[in-house]
């Protein structure tokens, strides 16, 4: 490939109208983009996709992991021929613009992930690498690469500074992700200053001892240097490629080299000036002809890929029908009504803890949709989260659905979201419930790209017991609950875990299932009305003079309470709440049903903290709840303890009946 | 250092020790006790500590970084004469036993810090390696090494994959923390089976990567190599050290090297066999007497570490009185009428954003408490949380105040754990409210440590605007409230920032500091009663038709909308909310007085999720709130885009009031 005063003029276009439109949002990062508009570019030549079919299942994939040099990858989508247009552009960060602060996953304009909170873009990444591979040991066949593509990435100082950084690629070091190829621009300015007044390792010595491929450009500017290094890391078949390429901040401009430049406009006089210094004539916002003629002439070669790749899939549905056909059934989403329908997964029944019961729903799912891809976080014998028969998914063995994620709860997170936006596979995740805290930041991404990632979260309260508060959940539920586009769904018992997976399967969003680490009886009253996320588990006569509610392992609790009440004449309903998200979700008049204003007398019973549950129970309720620490004992003594007991429950409905 | 068969007695008692205590309990962790009794037994014997005076502040720090050890700690805690009974490892993991499940920091059983979410001890351990590096620049003088402490650190695989032990450890190379020293057990199972499934890393060369020293132990039974090694890591003058030991997990046992003897106790029979293979005849819970007679013979050389350093304090008294009364002016709990009287602190005033009002607080700090120490992760002029004059701290130069933490969260927090835990020191850390997330299990472990780091988080609501959903804060108000034993403090403008680092200052437990990007008007009514949490900003004769209550910037939208209300008649009370937490702890008498019962019309306003509010409202109040992600736009734009405005919040109550 070769690099020409066109490829030149391409850089500063790129360069200018970051600036501009950098200046006219009057806000926005111009550094980065600046300083690493010839390596993104040299990656994008040379990439495999084609700008007029953004979702094209073959193209390579491109995660810019330094979300805040956005302008980049937007100059970027404009020049290459992708939707977005030079309005968009001018109307950088505003409202309902397509170009927005930092760039957020949209099929339609190409954009892979979104991005900006730091060091999660290369950890998606990494998880559309795993995908890429695992989906290639699927449907790959000699003459027959449908899956081939690389995964590219460009990360800044601050990404690999971010510890899940260093997760992931420890990851994808082990699982020998050999087409995942991360650019490092290495402009060594932070925010508060050269970066060596907190940063001073040997990057290339640590991606190498995590078992990368290590290369370094010199000069950023070298654009046939960064080209030869992309080209030999394409061609390493073991290892992940780290391209390390030196750069300066914002180079060129007045501002070349300062911190100040990193998140603040240029400024109208460098921007001037810059200009000046560089010949450009242009009116702001405007691509130069030649430039436009140059990317219109290379289009053909991108179209042309995808075009062979059809044809090619064309040949391969003749010869492979079957695995076709499997591949249609691995990218359509999930067929509701089939989960809804089958008997097998609904008959589950007995004594079980939930995460045995998710184990076990796991299993029957294996079956059911072929493509559940993922584990946990080393604790898959305690989250019961292995698919049996299934296989481990490995550097050597890509034929595995099982996924050793390794003691990284983010970088699992944030992978399973670059799973999913990979397409074909559907990811889930374990942990222990309480270190949920380590990965939320990952889990808020899943909810605000609409991916729907399981989050499998066993040891849900202090019944996990003896392991102390340290690894007892008190205030989880309520952090989990608040994430917007997001459901928590906490099932009683058996029945409750089906319908927590069915809800998970046919929701465009991440679900967190919130499973008991002891043994829960089997209830009797709990059905398919748990897709409602609140529903009536037992009612009583008449209008009722209490109404309780509990999710999980009180439910059990609540049930005993509304025998002693019964005794004394007080007339209870239960109401049992696996998933408050879902309640709220249903009609004004169905939640009304369920909780009518009428009665103000109301109890909620949850082994957490009683943050958020005021909603249901009002000014007149009470909640029995924990809202301190946990200790460590065993989980049955903790649970009387903290007074989750029937009568403490019939102790508050005495209260609030009077 | 002489290792005799006493010695290996020894480290005989602490295995039998722990696996009895493990199989009493049935419940706990092994493996790890087992393998890494010779190097933990080592690094005690030679450690500068006295038994019988566990708060002495001249004593080497030691960490368990892999918690899940704890009978590790609680059997060489026992043995060399801590406070720690037999009774309590007898009854490990019952509740109330000193012994429970992970380590608790006590001071009292000469416990340093909380440990068990894995990696997040070596980061406290990085901070106070920070902590003696600093005050050890502050007060030490020729002849007079007053603060000469080692850190010590014991972490397993676990800790080292987890993401912040990456950051930290850089972050450690980056200060040239050279008493930082670090023992890996690499037993290479964990608990999804051999390592290499998940972790296929060279850690040594990582660890150089990071600027540290690196050793390693062949054979982790031989205490002399042990020995030497360590003796190696404190001769080292310029940079942390890492000694790997290679082990075996449960090392002689008929479960050695299996991935289940990391969790589950190893089984009477195997404990049978185990005693026999090594001719052990004590009964359960008995100290061989020679065992015993050895810890008594070293006691009186622990004791004389202390009895030198106390004898030159005494001297350093005469020589240096400033430096001593200035000692224990570090030492000291902070003064809280001192600060409630400073009439300067309290006399901020102005238009600002509540970030920079939090600057001008933290400088006037700086002059009042030196012992300030503090940064921010590579956000210090965002954050606005550099102390002018108070100069860098760095390897170079220890001399300075402020940190450059690096773009890790994490980390940084987990460091001012370590800072506030060694004493002398009071520790801030700050980022955007955002990222709160990255941070959030080192601020659960803060509160369960009781410790009042500070925490300043900035930019706190959709008004961050163009930087997008991905940078606004929607949850993570309602995340940080329901964290027990923390304080969650939104100043609604200078005065009630103010109050918000006193209170930060005064209470043992975290503080949350919520500030905003925007600037915000001056309220005449704010005042000192903002450290009530909540209090009454202004009010109406009589009965108040509506209660409306607010924190942050919507309490200057709430106080429009008293205007517009007061003009239709309608009467409003308005209630400035700025740390519900605070308000809890309030008498109940004081709550009802300012939330009177009878006054069920109410609203409450808050640029985030309703999440929790309701507890406010009740069932008949309504939350003005955004209940869904933001968008990219210019925040004033967003705030009255999303309905954060007075003509809003008159509706609302028009509604309630109905």
């Amino acid at each position: 490939m070769n690099f020409n005063q066109i490829d030149k003029k391409v850089i500063e276009t790129i360069r200018v109208l970051s600036m501009d439109a950098i200046q006219k949002a009057n806000s926005g990062h111009p550094g980065f983009p600046i300083d690493a508009a010839p390596m993104a570019y040299t990656l994008w030549k040379q990439m495999r996709h084609n700008p007029l079919n953004p979702t094209w299942s073959g193209r390579d994939r491109f995660v810019l992991s330094a979300g805040h040099a956005s302008m980049l990858e937007y100059s970027l989508l404009h020049l290459f021929g992708y939707k977005l247009s030079m309005d968009d552009i001018k109307s950088f960060r505003q409202f309902g613009s397509n170009a927005p602060g930092h760039p957020e996953v949209s099929r339609e304009f190409g954009i892979e992930s979104s991005s900006g909170p730091l060091g999660q873009g290369i950890a998606t990444a990494v998880g559309m690498a795993m995908a890429e591979a695992k989906m290639a040991s699927i449907f790959n066949r000699d003459g027959f690469n449908v899956v081939d593509n690389y995964t590219y990435v460009i990360m800044g100082d601050g990404c690999v500074m971010e510890g899940i950084s260093g997760e992931a690629a420890s990851l994808a070091g082990t699982l020998g992700l050999s087409k995942l190829i991360a650019l490092y621009d290495r402009n060594s300015i932070t925010i508060e200053g050269n970066i060596d007044i907190a940063f001073r390792e040997n990057v290339g010595a640590r991606y190498e001892a995590y078992g990368w491929h290590v290369q370094e450009v010199k000069d950023g500017e070298n654009m046939a240097a960064i080209y030869e290094a992309i080209q030999n890391a394409k061609s390493e078949k073991d290892k992940p490629s780290l391209i390390i390429v030196n750069t300066k901040i914002a180079v060129g401009t007045a501002k070349e080299g300062l911190a100040s430049a990193h998140g603040e406009p240029l400024g109208e006089e460098n921007i001037k000036n810059y200009k000046a210094s560089i010949g450009w004539n242009e009116d702001a916002f405007t691509v130069p002809e030649d430039v436009k003629k140059h990317f219109a002439d290379m289009l053909p070669t991108y179209k042309a890929y995808e075009d062979e790749w059809n044809e090619m899939f064309a040949r391969y549905k003749v010869e492979y029908p079957e695995l076709a056909k499997m591949w249609e059934e691995y990218h359509n989403p999930v067929d509701a009504q089939m989960l809804m329908d089958n008997e097998d997964l609904w008959s589950l029944s007995g004594n079980m803890a939930t995460r045995a019961a998710s184990g076990k729903v796991i299993n029957k799912l294996a079956n059911i949709l072929p493509n559940l891809f993922g584990g946990s976080a080393d604790l898959g014998p305690s989250n019961k989260t292995v698919m049996d028969g299934r296989g481990w998914f490995s550097k050597e063995d890509r034929t595995g659905y099982n996924v050793h994620f390794g003691i990284r709860e983010f970088a699992m997170a944030a992978a399973c979201n670059g799973i999913m936006l990979y397409g074909g596979l559907h990811a889930y995740c374990a942990t222990f419930m309480v270190f949920s805290d380590y990965l939320k930041p990952a889990l808020r991404l899943s909810a605000l790209m609409e991916l729907p990632v399981i989050y499998v979260l066993t040891h849900d309260s202090i019944a996990v017991g003896e392991d102390g508060p340290t690894h007892q959940p008190i205030e989880q539920l309520a952090m989990l609950r608040s994430i917007p586009n997001s459901l928590t769904f906490r099932p009683a018992d058996c029945t409750e875990t089906v319908a927590g997976y069915v809800t998970a399967l046919t929701h465009n969003m991440p679900t967190a299932l919130i499973l008991s680490r002891q043994n829960l009886p089997v209830n009797e009253m709990t059905s398919k009305e748990a897709l409602k996320g609140g529903y009536i588990l037992k009612d009583t006569d008449g209008t009722p003079d209490v109404i309780i509610m509990a999710s999980g392992s009180e439910v059990s609790i609540m049930c005993e309470a509304y025998d002693i009440l019964a005794s004394k004449g007080i007339k209870a309903r239960l109401v049992s709440m696996p998933c408050t998200e879902l309640f709220e979700m249903q009609s004004e008049d169905y939640k009304k049903s369920v909780l009518p204003d009428s009665v103000r007398a109301r109890v909620a019973v949850e082994a957490a903290s009683d943050f958020g549950w005021y909603k249901y129970v009002g000014l007149d309720g009470e909640v029995v709840s924990i809202n301190h620490f946990g200790a460590s004992a065993p989980g049955g003594f903790l649970l009387k303890h903290f007074g989750f007991t029937a009568e403490n429950v019939v102790a508050a409905v005495e209260r609030v009946i009077k």
